[in-house]
């Protein structure tokens, strides 16, 4: 699996799910094309799928959030007659390396977590409606829904049967959305779970696997009514005009490295490192939201989002051997508060609030990289605001203190805004200084203080804003020790610790996801009884049974 | 590693351990016997550890509990010279299997939390005093106590080598505690977690590594100031006879089966299931508790608890190839009602909030214990009160319904006592009524109505108590079915899963621990970069680093 995965499409290219807009509901098709498969060796029957569907089906619920103001329920459903979705296709899995299943799984659970959040955050509701089999990760794309409409008859049901079927877990949310979100009782989700038909009709409203199980003849009436439900009650407005996402410009070098118009990315891969770059606005700040929308995918703070998101991506999916990326700013912090300010001024305006939310899940992307992330503040920087939450998701940082030999750019500082107070909450629900300071979240209430004042390395230091700060003696031996240890260290055991490290003290679903079910199914993915040469992955569709070692451990 | 383990000893036999009493004060000392290794092939050099040593801490922290009512505060220290403790010795680590590792973590992990929850639960505070290095599971030691005095020397230092040394993590509570009990601030720990070295001196109080850092001159002193500190504020008794902790009685058969006085345990290895039945008190309950401490360790409330710890401790360590364990009961329901009430009643009383306590950490230890586990209400059972617990914390239960063809026994009944209400929480802090109703904590108010009242099989199905109830006509059926499925499925699947569902919604620190730590270990564990043969634990002392495959999944 070495071709480069893409993750940038648009409905033109399409060739898997597909979406029709009418009036305030989208009716989104699953309809999987079982000879698109991403890479070469299997076929994506019954609807299964793999990154490739997945990254459509991201780019579908990021346009209908932006190019669609005026959806305000989508009613996911599948495009065939027979089934809703098999879930993730189980010969991909069966090939792929370790490596490409942890970063699929990661993947399709950011993108089940962008629509599950998209109703309570923009009043975008996804409402469910199963037809037919509705399996593993086709059940977990359902539970990620707002509303599961389950029609009654003798084929439609919802199974999780990857235990007894595949000996992996349900990791796509399944087993904590089962308890944590629709509260079913544990012991019964147990007994679902090592069910390989599931269940259908009145005993899967009465476990609280669905919402709603309705007769087959009243389905489609069921399925609308309740989409008009949900849209009845969205603030979104019916009449405003969407943002198109133009094509990302992007350049791609030899060596690995990627130029945007704001992001750039230097690959290093001697060094096993990546630098990546975001260069801050150069124009000014659009003077009111009928201006930003004007310019549309060019504006600065959605430009930039959407390149850097591109970029984590492509760097976590194609440059597995990276193991730290450096992230560095240059600019004008002035601009990139003043940007900024203006959708947080405007946030009662569908798009001011988008905005801001794709910057919430783009830095909630970051924080979930299996890297080790470092930020480089030197001179000539602009974290300030938005960007300065890279310094708080970072798993450590360094500034520049005082003059540089030859730079001649302005003095490197960190500017807080109002919104590293509450805008861009972690999984963890905490806001990046909360979670930083955990133990004393009254430093956390001192550093508003500083809003809007330039700190430079001594303040910053004082403030617990970057981990370490260096003069010109230091700084060049500090970082190289620092990037030469790094590349020394087993990543496995710098993924374990940075996962563990990085989500101090309170716990959400979405982190349980991620952390508990996520390391459990790491966990499973490396053991013989699934991945095996005679394990349940490797045998299915054989008509054998995986051969498994019986020891508990 | 097939010798059987023994997880009974006392202060005579230890050969790793002693404790002095001395007025309200016990010194614990940890003095390793290099040769005294669970298994060939390791010398435990510089007070390292394995399952044996931690066998005897643990034994001697349940001592202190139950044979010292009068000390208030354990000062844990090294009777080494030159060293606290240098961790889990990696010899071990590198020759024992993925199970042995993962339980033997499991263990030292709950021990860790026992002697850590004396201090809040029972008055009995651990204060470690740390001269010499401290580092990796020596230092987690540390970090379990209520307070660490690290002396101020050249050579007196706390670290977490793991990461760098071993390509493993500080898994047994490391990072956690270090973030969400130090709560330091978390790219500090990570810096401290990439240092083989370690902190010294002020830096490792700077850092919030441990709580006071004194003059070498001046540390015995304020060792003992800082214990009689603590032990000013506990409320244990000055003047209360301890209870002798007398050996247990068992008989080990041939084929795995124990006997003890109040549980036996049948072992079905062709089935891969072991029975576990406690038997109920035939006496009737101490009238008081002058009456129950004269009984001493052969009061039933004490008795059973330690039966059943020991044979589930037997279970996990040396028969790792059952996957099922079924708990039933035979006996009097109101006389366990009655043993516990006096208990429950007499909370105030030093020994009965001991037993207490003994009961919720072993409660504990059977939701953590990574077997399927069932439970049987059948006819002459006596599933009350605390024994009730059984049923929320295993996986599934059956009840006989109705007359069974040739069952005499008085009919099968489940009754909740005030206990289930809040006095045995699970790790999560919640009840296990509370976890089991997790979408209706008004559902667990309304079974309060029941306390006292024995609920038959349709009364308990209707409330929830059980998973299901059958007739004679289908019981036997029902369970050949169900325990030869799961005698199929893969037991990593299941370990995965059931460590997922027995613990929805809420997380705290305990359960962190175990479920996103100890996920992320094991899956290092079975990770080339550490246990390969070219990886960093067989490579270890030999002068070589671990050859680690690059690539971040």
């Amino acid at each position: 699996m070495s071709k480069i995965i893409d993750f940038q499409t648009d409905p033109s290219q399409y060739r898997h799910w597909r979406f029709e807009v009418d009036g305030d509901i989208a009716h989104l098709y699953m309809d999987v094309d079982e000879k698109g498969g991403l890479f070469d060796g299997y076929e994506l029957k019954l609807n299964s799928y793999d990154l490739g569907v997945d990254i459509e089906l991201s780019d579908a619920v990021q346009r209908l959030r932006f190019e669609h103001p005026g959806v305000k329920a989508v009613v996911m459903r599948s495009g065939k007659d027979n089934v809703f979705c098999a879930g993730a296709n189980i010969r991909m899995l069966g090939k792929a390396s370790h490596a490409h299943k942890v970063n699929f799984c990661k993947f399709t659970n950011e993108t089940r977590n962008t629509f599950e959040a998209a109703g309570a955050e923009s009043g975008q509701h996804y409402i469910c409606a199963v037809k037919g089999s509705c399996a593993g990760g086709g059940y977990e794309l359902a539970l990620a829904c707002d509303h599961i409409i389950l029609t009654d008859d003798s084929s439609s049901a919802v199974a999780l049967p990857e235990v007894p079927l595949l000996a992996v877990l349900p990791g796509t949310g399944g087993l904590t959305r089962g308890t944590d979100k629709g509260k079913g009782r544990r012991e019964l989700a147990y007994v679902f779970c090592a069910m390989e038909e599931g269940v259908k009709g009145k005993r899967a409203r009465d476990w609280r696997l669905v919402d709603e199980v309705v007769p087959n003849s009243k389905f489609d009436e069921a399925v609308v009514a309740r989409a008009k439900d949900f849209a009845s009650k969205s603030p979104r407005p019916s009449d405003a005009e969407g943002v198109t996402l133009t094509p990302l410009k992007r350049v791609f070098a030899e060596d690995g490295s990627v130029t945007y118009s704001t992001v750039e990315v230097a690959v290093d891969r001697a060094g096993r490192k990546a630098t990546i770059t975001i260069n801050g606005p150069e124009e000014d700040a659009p003077a009111d939201m009928a201006s930003f929308q004007a310019q549309g995918a060019e504006a600065w703070m959605l430009r930039a989002a959407r390149e850097l998101d591109d970029a984590i991506l492509h760097l976590r999916l194609n440059e597995m051997e990276l193991g730290v990326l450096v992230f560095r700013t240059q600019g004008d912090p002035a601009k990139v508060l003043a940007h900024e300010a203006l959708l947080l001024a405007s946030k009662d305006h569908w798009l001011a609030n988008e905005v801001l939310l794709y910057w919430k899940r783009l830095l909630k992307r970051v924080d979930m990289t299996a890297r080790s992330l470092v930020a480089v503040v030197e001179h000539g920087s602009c974290f300030a605001g938005v960007l300065a939450e890279l310094l708080w998701s970072v798993d450590r940082s360094y500034m520049m203190d005082g003059e540089f030999e030859g730079d001649n750019r302005p003095v490197a500082t960190v500017t807080l805004s109002e919104s590293n107070f509450g805008q861009y909450p972690m999984g963890n629900d905490l806001t990046r200084l909360q979670t930083r300071f955990l133990a004393d979240p009254e430093e956390v209430e001192a550093l508003k203080a500083h809003i809007g004042t330039p700190l430079e390395a001594e303040a910053a230091s004082a403030a617990g804003l970057v981990t370490f700060a260096y003069d010109d003696i230091d700084w060049e031996d500090e970082l190289r020790i620092f990037m030469e240890e790094r590349a020394r260290f087993s990543p496995d055991a710098m993924t374990g610790m940075e996962a563990n490290l990085r989500f101090p003290g309170p716990e959400t679903m979405e982190t349980r996801i991620f952390g508990r079910l996520t390391a459990w199914q790491n966990w499973i993915f490396q053991r013989p009884n699934a991945v095996g040469e005679d394990g349940a992955l490797q045998r299915y569709g054989t008509g054998k049974r995986g051969d498994y070692n019986m020891q508990r451990v």
